[in-house]
């Protein structure tokens, strides 16, 4: 069911069978799709079918599709439901979705939520808002599987089977000491591997990686991406456990976060929004501020062109090749950046790494910046000049661009590996230093370059 | 023991107890660490001191390090094992992480590691090696419980701890009729929650998702952060099933799939390589071809500036606002290519999304242009002719450039958003339709645009 064109199949079927009220066999149909399936089908529909698609589904299919949909048809649902109705879904909900739908809602939904839910999922509820939004303890949950070190393995089979439909995941099981101290982690393909008599002491992993509930959701998921957890448990400032992390929300934390490094390298503030649910407004206000920051930066490279009038006079051939040059090193210097911002996120480079970046850095634009001049050279005066039959190009106008080529294509890919480690170090995302901000600062440096050398090479 | 400046630390301790030849301080150590970080300190240290340290590590976490290494630090390792020490390594690894290593290794290396290994295992690296990389059957393991839907659950228990020590995960177990076609899953959770009569067939999930063989590991990927599985089937054409992908496999797939997307955005050869671990060739080859072609077909704007030659110098200041128009032009253009490609790779957006795409872009960019074009307008003659005193800037001049950022970047943002959707259905990745690739044609349209209403503006 996940190739997209099947699931708009599936859309076509189902509306036809609302529109002939073919309810029965909506539902049965309905019961074989996977909720986020659903949750993409249902978002397409008209608001106003909504609700009554939706109460077709079983109550616990009905949560988990409620759970994937996107926040505004979620509060547009919530507004539909009876108390009653709202109840069931806010029973079936897992402690962490229950957060983060709420986190999103406005307050009076919010209290409507809460008055519905039962007093220890409130109290779980109110203890996660408090975390800082992006940090473990925002994403956790608090229903895991916690074991004491003194039972047997069959007690605690025992014991899970039990609790076990409460809690988000059995595969990870927790050993604490009396005071709810982490002591070890437990799988269950351990317990069910071990002898039945063996006590969780003897068989459970010490060596256990935790987070605190103040670890930011990045570095969370790199963990799991590190150690291929399938759960992360995640303490307090006393290594008191207080919930886990599960896989899926770490998947969804780097979807999350790799999105959001993509839209700043684009010049854009990120959100977590999706496009097609995003209004027109909330786009426009992601986007212009960093067009007009970026729009008005430009004065510089006005000003180093203005400053130079006089000499791209003397030599019109000059003005053609000012794209070219500035493409050029801003590319140069967007594979840098990019390439170290990549290392930085994912945990391969950090700030030590620094000599070994430059010294790299420095190898790789010479022989780009040497490749790129002498086929530049070759091209200009076979293609522009001959080819194209453009008088005003001179060996000067050409060596003066191969020569720029060379030195922009250094100066970009050094500054343009350099500058996300800066910000890493002083705390600023990396990402903020990539394409447009690295290359409006290589866009002049890049011009001086040329004017420079022009001024040299051809006396002007 | 993830945060960076802690292995810094640890890499610190082991190597100043190994040069003290401290070997059981430093094993005792090591025991305690995670093969990721103990993978990441070893690969920081000098090639000759390796084999020793290795030889420290107790069999299984030896194999786990193994696995977790860089594909040249590998290959240096297995030069230096004895064929006694490299059938115990190949012993411990799962099926599906022998391919993965074999897939980089050179044939001599390839033919040693066969040799080490198991006829079994043998057979079934022979059997994924088959496999196109980067498909489903390329990442799969062969190592997954299989169910038959007529045993009891206390049956399938009893199965589970006899077969799993050997399967990859025991998290999900999987439904198989005679001729091995996959009719349901069942997972460990719902086995212990359920009823020591009960059969499989009575409680095992038929609501399958399943890939094939061939499906590409982005599709798969897709499906674990769609869905939330921690395992996956893979079926070949008869609906046999053949093996399963885990979770750890699709998050390496993820994370490989943005940094790809980000490389191409970024015009340069996706690698798989870490930065640290490629060489300066490597890193020219995979950066230069892009710079050299980006060039080359920046010969357009050239020539396009070279064909209003007159008009520019009749009016110089026109001159200075090139740089800033194609810039604007280009980040517009990649703000909406972007948000674009990051949809479709996420499968949120898909090409019956273009009218949706198409309204919402021409919405945002006359709202972006118009905002552009005033701000630009006052700052031109305020910074620009007043400010800074360039007196050659006229209202003509200002009106032109204020005009043409309003088209620019409609244009921009229009082709920006749909170029990418143009790119998917033709079959191509829309990732080498961003930066670079539309910001050369973008480069190009505002340039016409500009001396298009310059001519219009001006009378030139």
């Amino acid at each position: 069911m996940t190739e997209t064109n099947n699931i708009a199949i599936l859309e076509t079927t189902l509306r036809a069978l609302a529109e002939s009220k073919k309810y029965v066999t909506l539902r049965d149909i309905l019961t074989t799709i996977h909720a986020a399936d659903i949750a993409a089908i249902f978002e397409r529909l008209q608001e106003e079918d909504l609700p009554l698609l939706f109460r077709l589904l079983p109550k616990e299919l009905a949560a988990e599709t409620f759970v994937e949909m996107q926040q505004d048809t979620q509060e547009a649902l919530i507004r539909t439901f009876s108390d009653r109705e709202l109840k069931q879904i806010v029973g079936e909900l897992y402690v962490d979705d229950a957060v983060d739908i709420i986190e999103e809602m406005p307050a009076n939904v919010v209290r409507r939520i809460l008055e519905m839910a039962d007093p220890e999922m409130r109290r779980s509820i109110n203890e996660l808002l408090r975390f800082p939004e992006d940090s473990a303890g925002s994403i956790m949950t608090t229903e895991y599987v916690a074991l004491r070190p003194s039972v047997t393995v069959q007690q605690a089979i025992g014991y899970i089977r039990k609790v076990g439909p409460d809690k988000e995941t059995i595969n990870s099981c927790y050993v604490l000491s009396p005071d709810r101290k982490l002591i070890g982690v437990v799988s269950i393909r351990r317990l069910l591997l071990s002898d039945d008599e063996a006590t969780i002491e003897q068989i459970m992993d010490e060596n256990i990686n935790s987070v605190s509930t103040l670890t930011d959701q990045e570095e969370v998921a790199l963990q799991f991406s590190r150690y291929n957890y399938t759960a992360l448990p995640v303490v307090d400032q006393e290594h008191r456990m207080v919930g886990i992390v599960t896989f899926d929300d770490a998947m969804d934390v780097m979807e999350e976060e790799a999105t959001e490094d993509m839209q700043i390298m684009a010049a854009m503030t990120p959100t977590d929004k999706t496009y097609l649910h995003s209004d027109v407004l909330h786009l426009f206000l992601q986007r212009v501020p960093w067009l007009l920051i970026l729009m008005v930066s430009a004065t510089f490279t006005g000003m180093i062109i203005t400053g130079f009038e006089s000499a791209l006079a003397a030599q019109a051939a000059l003005v053609a090749f000012i794209p070219m040059l500035m493409g050029t090193g801003g590319n140069s210097a967007s594979q840098s950046s990019v390439t170290v911002i990549r290392g930085l996120s994912l945990g391969e480079l950090d700030f030590r790494d620094v000599g070994a970046i430059l010294w790299k850095e420095i190898r790789i634009s010479l022989l780009c910046g040497l490749a790129l001049g002498v086929v530049g050279f070759v091209k200009i005066l076979l293609v522009d000049k001959l080819l194209l039959g453009n008088s005003d190009i001179t060996i000067g106008v050409t060596l003066t661009v191969s020569i720029t080529l060379l030195l922009t294509v250094v100066a970009a890919k050094i500054i343009g590996g350099i500058l996300p480690l800066a910000a890493k170090k002083v705390g600023l995302d990396p990402a903020v230093m990539a394409s447009p901000f690295i290359t409006t600062i290589v866009d002049a440096l890049s011009l001086l370059v040329y004017f420079g050398v022009a001024t040299c090479v051809l006396r002007l």
